[in-house]
Protein backbone atom coordinates (compact mmCIF):
# COMPACT_ATOMS: atom_id res chain seq x y z
CA UNK A 1 0.00 0.00 0.00
CA UNK A 2 1.14 3.45 -0.70
CA UNK A 3 1.02 5.44 2.56
CA UNK A 4 0.91 9.24 2.61
CA UNK A 5 3.03 10.16 5.74
CA UNK A 6 0.83 11.94 7.83
CA UNK A 7 3.50 13.38 10.91
CA UNK A 8 0.56 13.85 13.12
CA UNK A 9 -0.37 10.00 13.20
CA UNK A 10 2.46 9.40 15.71
CA UNK A 11 1.29 11.51 18.51
CA UNK A 12 -2.04 10.76 18.01
CA UNK A 13 -1.94 7.14 18.89
CA UNK A 14 0.29 7.80 22.09
CA UNK A 15 -2.59 9.62 23.34
CA UNK A 16 -4.48 6.09 23.41
CA UNK A 17 -2.24 3.98 25.04
CA UNK A 18 -5.83 1.84 26.30
CA UNK A 19 -6.22 0.96 22.86
CA UNK A 20 -2.98 1.39 20.81
CA UNK A 21 1.02 -0.37 21.95
CA UNK A 22 3.00 1.54 20.15
CA UNK A 23 6.18 0.25 22.28
CA UNK A 24 5.83 -3.31 23.68
CA UNK A 25 3.90 -2.14 27.12
CA UNK A 26 1.65 -5.27 27.19
CA UNK A 27 4.07 -8.04 24.96
CA UNK A 28 3.72 -11.15 26.67
CA UNK A 29 0.90 -10.19 28.25
CA UNK A 30 -1.35 -9.71 25.75
CA UNK A 31 -4.35 -11.28 27.35
CA UNK A 32 -4.25 -9.86 30.54
CA UNK A 33 -5.04 -6.36 28.43
CA UNK A 34 -8.72 -7.47 27.85
CA UNK A 35 -11.61 -6.86 29.75
CA UNK A 36 -12.94 -10.26 29.25
CA UNK A 37 -10.92 -13.76 28.54
CA UNK A 38 -11.76 -15.64 25.22
CA UNK A 39 -10.70 -16.51 22.39
CA UNK A 40 -7.95 -14.09 20.31
CA UNK A 41 -7.73 -13.23 16.33
CA UNK A 42 -5.01 -11.15 15.11
CA UNK A 43 -5.47 -9.46 11.56
CA UNK A 44 -1.49 -8.55 10.55
CA UNK A 45 -1.62 -5.78 8.31
CA UNK A 46 -4.69 -4.25 8.90
CA UNK A 47 -4.60 -1.27 6.85
CA UNK A 48 -7.16 1.27 7.59
CA UNK A 49 -8.83 -1.55 9.46
CA UNK A 50 -12.63 -1.89 7.91
CA UNK A 51 -12.64 -5.59 8.14
CA UNK A 52 -11.34 -5.75 11.85
CA UNK A 53 -13.44 -3.46 13.52
CA UNK A 54 -16.55 -4.64 11.64
CA UNK A 55 -16.08 -8.62 12.36
CA UNK A 56 -14.65 -7.34 16.24
CA UNK A 57 -18.54 -5.38 16.08
CA UNK A 58 -19.86 -8.02 15.43
CA UNK A 59 -18.28 -10.56 17.16
CA UNK A 60 -18.29 -9.39 21.15
CA UNK A 61 -16.89 -12.99 22.54
CA UNK A 62 -13.64 -12.59 20.43
CA UNK A 63 -10.81 -10.54 21.46
CA UNK A 64 -9.28 -8.87 18.66
CA UNK A 65 -5.81 -7.30 17.86
CA UNK A 66 -4.76 -5.56 14.71
CA UNK A 67 -1.31 -5.48 13.93
CA UNK A 68 -0.24 -2.66 11.73
CA UNK A 69 3.58 -1.38 11.30
CA UNK A 70 2.53 1.89 9.61
CA UNK A 71 1.39 4.95 11.75
CA UNK A 72 -0.03 6.52 8.79
CA UNK A 73 -2.81 4.16 8.17
CA UNK A 74 -3.05 2.37 11.68
CA UNK A 75 -4.99 6.28 12.89
CA UNK A 76 -7.78 5.04 10.90
CA UNK A 77 -8.01 1.60 12.97
CA UNK A 78 -7.87 3.78 15.74
CA UNK A 79 -10.74 6.32 14.38
CA UNK A 80 -13.07 3.24 13.68
CA UNK A 81 -12.34 1.96 17.11
CA UNK A 82 -13.44 4.76 19.02
CA UNK A 83 -16.40 5.23 16.50
CA UNK A 84 -17.87 1.84 17.64
CA UNK A 85 -16.85 2.03 21.06
CA UNK A 86 -15.14 -1.59 20.77
CA UNK A 87 -13.56 -2.75 24.00
CA UNK A 88 -12.64 -6.18 22.09
CA UNK A 89 -10.08 -4.59 19.78
CA UNK A 90 -6.49 -3.42 20.86
CA UNK A 91 -3.79 -2.21 18.48
CA UNK A 92 -0.09 -3.14 17.94
CA UNK A 93 2.03 -0.79 16.16
CA UNK A 94 4.99 -3.04 15.23
CA UNK A 95 6.46 -5.08 12.45
CA UNK A 96 4.77 -8.92 11.94
CA UNK A 97 8.37 -10.46 12.72
CA UNK A 98 7.61 -9.02 16.83
CA UNK A 99 4.79 -11.54 16.46
CA UNK A 100 6.37 -13.72 19.45
CA UNK A 101 7.38 -11.16 21.08
CA UNK A 102 3.80 -9.95 21.87
CA UNK A 103 2.06 -13.26 22.47
CA UNK A 104 2.89 -16.81 24.20
CA UNK A 105 2.85 -20.14 22.63
CA UNK A 106 -0.69 -21.30 21.37
CA UNK A 107 -2.28 -17.90 22.73
CA UNK A 108 -4.14 -17.28 19.39
CA UNK A 109 -7.09 -19.32 17.79
CA UNK A 110 -7.13 -17.74 14.42
CA UNK A 111 -4.87 -15.38 11.96
CA UNK A 112 -6.11 -12.92 9.39
CA UNK A 113 -3.89 -12.36 6.68
CA UNK A 114 -6.00 -9.88 3.97
CA UNK A 115 -4.70 -8.57 0.94
CA UNK A 116 -0.65 -8.33 1.98
CA UNK A 117 1.68 -6.64 0.15
CA UNK A 118 2.55 -9.26 -2.52
CA UNK A 119 6.32 -8.17 -3.04
CA UNK A 120 6.12 -9.82 -6.26
CA UNK A 121 10.10 -9.30 -7.44
CA UNK A 122 12.08 -12.85 -6.06
CA UNK A 123 14.56 -11.11 -4.34
CA UNK A 124 11.71 -10.12 -1.71
CA UNK A 125 10.29 -13.22 -1.00
CA UNK A 126 11.47 -13.50 2.11
CA UNK A 127 9.31 -10.22 3.14
CA UNK A 128 5.77 -11.87 2.00
CA UNK A 129 3.94 -13.21 5.00
CA UNK A 130 3.58 -16.65 4.14
CA UNK A 131 7.36 -17.04 3.73
CA UNK A 132 8.42 -19.71 6.08
CA UNK A 133 10.09 -17.20 8.65
CA UNK A 134 6.81 -16.20 9.05
CA UNK A 135 4.75 -19.19 8.94
CA UNK A 136 7.67 -20.46 12.03
CA UNK A 137 5.88 -17.42 13.84
CA UNK A 138 2.19 -18.06 12.90
CA UNK A 139 2.94 -21.74 14.09
CA UNK A 140 4.37 -20.83 17.46
CA UNK A 141 1.68 -18.86 18.87
CA UNK A 142 -1.21 -20.66 17.11
CA UNK A 143 -3.26 -23.09 19.42
CA UNK A 144 -3.16 -26.77 17.68
CA UNK A 145 -6.31 -26.10 15.38
CA UNK A 146 -5.62 -22.66 15.09
CA UNK A 147 -6.58 -21.36 11.75
CA UNK A 148 -4.85 -18.71 9.44
CA UNK A 149 -7.78 -16.72 7.33
CA UNK A 150 -6.09 -15.63 4.15
CA UNK A 151 -7.43 -13.22 1.38
CA UNK A 152 -5.70 -11.54 -1.38
CA UNK A 153 -6.69 -10.18 -4.99
CA UNK A 154 -2.94 -11.22 -6.48
CA UNK A 155 -2.76 -14.07 -7.86
CA UNK A 156 0.94 -14.62 -7.62
CA UNK A 157 1.16 -14.34 -4.15
CA UNK A 158 -1.87 -16.46 -3.72
CA UNK A 159 0.03 -18.94 -5.68
CA UNK A 160 3.10 -18.70 -3.74
CA UNK A 161 1.60 -19.21 -0.38
CA UNK A 162 -0.30 -22.35 -1.74
CA UNK A 163 3.17 -23.71 -2.05
CA UNK A 164 4.75 -22.33 0.77
CA UNK A 165 2.43 -23.22 3.10
CA UNK A 166 1.65 -27.11 1.54
CA UNK A 167 5.02 -27.01 2.12
CA UNK A 168 5.80 -26.18 5.76
CA UNK A 169 3.51 -28.53 6.09
CA UNK A 170 -0.30 -27.01 6.34
CA UNK A 171 -3.44 -27.90 4.77
CA UNK A 172 -6.15 -26.05 3.36
CA UNK A 173 -9.90 -25.97 4.10
CA UNK A 174 -12.47 -23.15 2.23
CA UNK A 175 -10.46 -22.71 -0.81
CA UNK A 176 -12.14 -20.26 -3.24
CA UNK A 177 -10.78 -19.11 -6.10
CA UNK A 178 -13.00 -16.47 -7.11
CA UNK A 179 -14.86 -15.49 -4.40
CA UNK A 180 -17.02 -12.81 -5.71
CA UNK A 181 -18.79 -15.30 -8.29
CA UNK A 182 -20.05 -17.29 -5.36
CA UNK A 183 -22.57 -15.57 -2.60
CA UNK A 184 -20.96 -15.47 0.90
CA UNK A 185 -23.19 -13.82 3.47
CA UNK A 186 -20.13 -13.91 6.05
CA UNK A 187 -17.51 -12.18 3.66
CA UNK A 188 -16.67 -8.79 4.82
CA UNK A 189 -14.93 -6.94 2.47
CA UNK A 190 -11.56 -4.99 3.21
CA UNK A 191 -11.09 -1.14 1.43
CA UNK A 192 -9.26 -2.88 -1.12
CA UNK A 193 -11.30 -6.02 -1.36
CA UNK A 194 -14.17 -3.59 -2.46
CA UNK A 195 -12.21 -1.40 -5.18
CA UNK A 196 -10.56 -4.42 -6.71
CA UNK A 197 -14.00 -6.67 -6.96
CA UNK A 198 -15.98 -3.44 -8.33
CA UNK A 199 -12.63 -3.52 -11.30
CA UNK A 200 -13.75 -7.19 -11.87
CA UNK A 201 -10.70 -8.58 -10.18
CA UNK A 202 -10.88 -11.84 -9.16
CA UNK A 203 -10.47 -12.64 -5.31
CA UNK A 204 -8.67 -15.62 -3.87
CA UNK A 205 -9.54 -16.91 -0.34
CA UNK A 206 -8.45 -19.93 1.72
CA UNK A 207 -8.33 -21.21 5.06
CA UNK A 208 -5.34 -22.94 6.50
CA UNK A 209 -3.99 -25.00 9.71
CA UNK A 210 -1.33 -27.25 10.27
CA UNK A 211 -0.68 -31.02 10.02
CA UNK A 212 0.10 -31.91 13.75
CA UNK A 213 2.58 -34.61 12.77
CA UNK A 214 5.04 -32.08 10.97
CA UNK B 1 -15.90 -36.10 -21.53
CA UNK B 2 -19.06 -36.94 -23.64
CA UNK B 3 -18.15 -40.09 -26.02
CA UNK B 4 -20.36 -41.56 -28.93
CA UNK B 5 -20.03 -45.18 -28.43
CA UNK B 6 -17.87 -46.87 -31.26
CA UNK B 7 -18.67 -50.89 -31.99
CA UNK B 8 -15.68 -51.26 -33.45
CA UNK B 9 -13.29 -49.83 -31.18
CA UNK B 10 -13.02 -53.14 -28.75
CA UNK B 11 -11.97 -55.48 -31.69
CA UNK B 12 -9.92 -52.79 -33.02
CA UNK B 13 -7.71 -52.45 -29.36
CA UNK B 14 -7.73 -56.27 -29.67
CA UNK B 15 -5.65 -56.48 -32.48
CA UNK B 16 -3.17 -54.58 -30.77
CA UNK B 17 -2.26 -56.86 -27.83
CA UNK B 18 1.26 -55.50 -28.10
CA UNK B 19 0.53 -52.14 -27.54
CA UNK B 20 -2.98 -52.33 -25.82
CA UNK B 21 -3.58 -54.39 -22.41
CA UNK B 22 -7.58 -55.11 -22.35
CA UNK B 23 -7.51 -57.49 -19.58
CA UNK B 24 -4.89 -57.70 -16.94
CA UNK B 25 -2.04 -59.72 -18.94
CA UNK B 26 0.87 -57.08 -17.97
CA UNK B 27 -0.76 -56.63 -14.42
CA UNK B 28 2.29 -56.41 -12.00
CA UNK B 29 4.99 -56.78 -14.56
CA UNK B 30 4.47 -53.58 -16.75
CA UNK B 31 8.09 -53.18 -16.76
CA UNK B 32 9.25 -56.10 -18.62
CA UNK B 33 6.56 -55.17 -21.15
CA UNK B 34 8.87 -51.89 -21.87
CA UNK B 35 12.11 -52.76 -24.22
CA UNK B 36 14.06 -50.58 -22.15
CA UNK B 37 14.10 -50.07 -18.46
CA UNK B 38 13.98 -46.69 -17.68
CA UNK B 39 11.37 -44.36 -15.87
CA UNK B 40 7.79 -44.85 -16.00
CA UNK B 41 5.28 -41.72 -16.50
CA UNK B 42 1.68 -42.67 -16.25
CA UNK B 43 -1.40 -40.51 -17.39
CA UNK B 44 -4.47 -41.40 -15.89
CA UNK B 45 -7.76 -40.61 -18.76
CA UNK B 46 -6.11 -40.10 -21.47
CA UNK B 47 -8.80 -38.71 -23.75
CA UNK B 48 -7.60 -38.58 -27.03
CA UNK B 49 -4.28 -38.55 -26.52
CA UNK B 50 -2.56 -35.57 -27.88
CA UNK B 51 -0.93 -35.00 -24.88
CA UNK B 52 0.39 -38.65 -23.96
CA UNK B 53 1.82 -39.42 -27.55
CA UNK B 54 3.48 -35.80 -27.70
CA UNK B 55 4.96 -36.15 -24.49
CA UNK B 56 6.15 -39.68 -25.67
CA UNK B 57 7.66 -38.81 -28.85
CA UNK B 58 9.64 -35.71 -27.39
CA UNK B 59 10.66 -38.00 -24.53
CA UNK B 60 12.22 -41.40 -25.17
CA UNK B 61 14.04 -41.62 -22.35
CA UNK B 62 10.72 -42.37 -20.29
CA UNK B 63 8.44 -45.30 -20.84
CA UNK B 64 4.59 -43.74 -20.43
CA UNK B 65 1.36 -45.33 -19.67
CA UNK B 66 -1.49 -44.06 -21.01
CA UNK B 67 -4.51 -45.70 -18.56
CA UNK B 68 -7.93 -44.89 -20.09
CA UNK B 69 -11.38 -46.68 -19.37
CA UNK B 70 -13.13 -45.41 -22.21
CA UNK B 71 -12.98 -47.89 -24.83
CA UNK B 72 -14.56 -45.20 -27.65
CA UNK B 73 -11.52 -42.76 -26.58
CA UNK B 74 -8.86 -45.15 -26.76
CA UNK B 75 -8.77 -46.09 -30.06
CA UNK B 76 -7.25 -42.43 -30.99
CA UNK B 77 -4.42 -43.15 -28.48
CA UNK B 78 -3.85 -46.06 -30.73
CA UNK B 79 -4.15 -44.47 -33.86
CA UNK B 80 -0.95 -41.88 -32.82
CA UNK B 81 1.03 -44.21 -31.24
CA UNK B 82 0.93 -46.34 -34.35
CA UNK B 83 1.49 -43.42 -36.59
CA UNK B 84 4.07 -42.09 -34.33
CA UNK B 85 5.58 -45.66 -34.17
CA UNK B 86 6.24 -45.53 -30.60
CA UNK B 87 7.94 -47.91 -28.56
CA UNK B 88 7.82 -46.38 -25.34
CA UNK B 89 3.98 -45.98 -24.56
CA UNK B 90 1.83 -48.81 -23.79
CA UNK B 91 -1.89 -48.53 -22.72
CA UNK B 92 -4.07 -49.90 -20.45
CA UNK B 93 -8.03 -50.19 -20.91
CA UNK B 94 -9.07 -50.24 -17.44
CA UNK B 95 -10.02 -48.33 -14.66
CA UNK B 96 -7.94 -45.91 -12.55
CA UNK B 97 -9.62 -47.83 -9.13
CA UNK B 98 -7.24 -50.83 -10.73
CA UNK B 99 -4.02 -48.82 -10.57
CA UNK B 100 -2.02 -51.17 -7.79
CA UNK B 101 -3.02 -54.11 -9.70
CA UNK B 102 -0.69 -53.55 -12.24
CA UNK B 103 2.24 -51.37 -10.60
CA UNK B 104 4.53 -52.57 -7.94
CA UNK B 105 4.81 -50.36 -4.99
CA UNK B 106 7.21 -47.35 -5.77
CA UNK B 107 7.20 -48.43 -9.37
CA UNK B 108 6.25 -45.31 -11.10
CA UNK B 109 8.14 -41.74 -11.00
CA UNK B 110 5.47 -39.32 -12.25
CA UNK B 111 1.28 -39.26 -12.49
CA UNK B 112 -0.13 -37.00 -15.34
CA UNK B 113 -4.23 -36.26 -14.45
CA UNK B 114 -5.19 -33.97 -17.03
CA UNK B 115 -8.60 -32.24 -17.40
CA UNK B 116 -9.80 -34.90 -15.52
CA UNK B 117 -13.95 -35.43 -14.94
CA UNK B 118 -15.02 -32.99 -12.42
CA UNK B 119 -17.68 -34.70 -11.01
CA UNK B 120 -19.49 -31.55 -9.81
CA UNK B 121 -22.07 -32.83 -7.57
CA UNK B 122 -20.82 -33.04 -3.93
CA UNK B 123 -22.55 -36.89 -3.82
CA UNK B 124 -20.09 -37.79 -6.44
CA UNK B 125 -17.11 -36.34 -4.57
CA UNK B 126 -15.49 -40.05 -4.27
CA UNK B 127 -15.11 -40.51 -8.48
CA UNK B 128 -12.83 -36.94 -8.50
CA UNK B 129 -9.58 -38.53 -9.61
CA UNK B 130 -7.75 -36.64 -6.30
CA UNK B 131 -10.33 -37.97 -3.85
CA UNK B 132 -8.18 -39.40 -0.96
CA UNK B 133 -9.09 -43.01 -2.02
CA UNK B 134 -6.90 -42.39 -5.33
CA UNK B 135 -4.26 -40.37 -3.43
CA UNK B 136 -3.79 -43.54 -1.43
CA UNK B 137 -3.24 -45.44 -4.84
CA UNK B 138 -1.18 -43.05 -6.14
CA UNK B 139 0.73 -42.71 -2.92
CA UNK B 140 1.62 -46.54 -3.31
CA UNK B 141 2.67 -47.30 -6.78
CA UNK B 142 4.95 -43.80 -6.83
CA UNK B 143 8.43 -43.72 -5.61
CA UNK B 144 9.54 -41.81 -2.72
CA UNK B 145 10.18 -38.13 -4.64
CA UNK B 146 7.46 -39.30 -6.93
CA UNK B 147 5.51 -36.69 -8.76
CA UNK B 148 1.76 -35.68 -9.89
CA UNK B 149 1.26 -33.20 -12.38
CA UNK B 150 -2.31 -31.94 -12.43
CA UNK B 151 -3.82 -29.52 -14.77
CA UNK B 152 -7.85 -28.74 -14.96
CA UNK B 153 -9.40 -25.81 -16.65
CA UNK B 154 -12.19 -26.04 -14.39
CA UNK B 155 -12.06 -24.12 -11.25
CA UNK B 156 -14.35 -26.20 -8.87
CA UNK B 157 -11.99 -29.25 -9.15
CA UNK B 158 -9.03 -26.89 -8.95
CA UNK B 159 -9.90 -25.67 -5.66
CA UNK B 160 -11.19 -29.14 -4.12
CA UNK B 161 -7.73 -30.66 -5.53
CA UNK B 162 -5.89 -27.97 -3.53
CA UNK B 163 -7.81 -28.84 -0.23
CA UNK B 164 -7.92 -33.16 -0.66
CA UNK B 165 -4.33 -33.28 -1.65
CA UNK B 166 -3.31 -30.71 1.06
CA UNK B 167 -5.53 -32.80 3.85
CA UNK B 168 -3.59 -35.77 2.71
CA UNK B 169 -0.10 -34.64 3.41
CA UNK B 170 0.87 -33.32 -0.26
CA UNK B 171 2.81 -30.26 -0.57
CA UNK B 172 2.75 -28.07 -4.02
CA UNK B 173 5.26 -26.43 -6.76
CA UNK B 174 5.05 -24.89 -9.69
CA UNK B 175 1.44 -23.23 -8.84
CA UNK B 176 -0.21 -21.79 -12.16
CA UNK B 177 -3.33 -19.91 -11.89
CA UNK B 178 -3.47 -18.77 -14.93
CA UNK B 179 -1.21 -21.27 -17.28
CA UNK B 180 -1.63 -19.44 -20.49
CA UNK B 181 -1.31 -16.07 -19.16
CA UNK B 182 2.96 -17.10 -18.61
CA UNK B 183 4.60 -18.15 -21.40
CA UNK B 184 5.98 -21.71 -20.85
CA UNK B 185 7.66 -23.43 -24.06
CA UNK B 186 7.09 -26.46 -22.52
CA UNK B 187 3.47 -26.84 -22.25
CA UNK B 188 1.64 -29.32 -24.12
CA UNK B 189 -1.43 -28.73 -24.93
CA UNK B 190 -4.21 -31.47 -24.79
CA UNK B 191 -7.30 -31.25 -26.87
CA UNK B 192 -9.57 -29.99 -24.06
CA UNK B 193 -7.24 -27.25 -23.37
CA UNK B 194 -6.94 -26.22 -26.60
CA UNK B 195 -10.45 -25.72 -27.24
CA UNK B 196 -10.98 -24.02 -23.44
CA UNK B 197 -8.13 -21.79 -23.81
CA UNK B 198 -8.88 -20.77 -27.16
CA UNK B 199 -12.73 -19.58 -25.32
CA UNK B 200 -10.44 -17.46 -23.01
CA UNK B 201 -11.30 -20.12 -20.08
CA UNK B 202 -8.81 -20.05 -17.40
CA UNK B 203 -6.33 -22.98 -17.25
CA UNK B 204 -5.17 -23.97 -14.03
CA UNK B 205 -1.64 -25.93 -13.10
CA UNK B 206 0.53 -27.63 -10.04
CA UNK B 207 2.95 -29.99 -9.12
CA UNK B 208 2.49 -32.25 -6.44
CA UNK B 209 4.42 -34.61 -3.84
CA UNK B 210 3.91 -36.72 -0.66
CA UNK B 211 5.67 -35.14 2.39
CA UNK B 212 7.44 -38.34 3.80
CA UNK B 213 6.80 -37.78 7.67
CA UNK B 214 2.15 -37.92 6.87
Amino acid sequence: MRVRYKPWAEDYLKEHPDLVDMDGTHAGRMSDWFDTEQPIYIEIGSGMGQFITTLASKHPEINFVSMEREKSVMYKVLDKTKELNLTNLKMICNDAIELNEYFKDGEISRIYLNFSDPWPKKRHAKRRLTYHTFLALYKQILKDDGEIHFKTDNRGLFAYSLESMSQFGMYFTKMNLNLHDEDDEDNILTEYEKKFSDKGSRIYRMEAKFHKDL
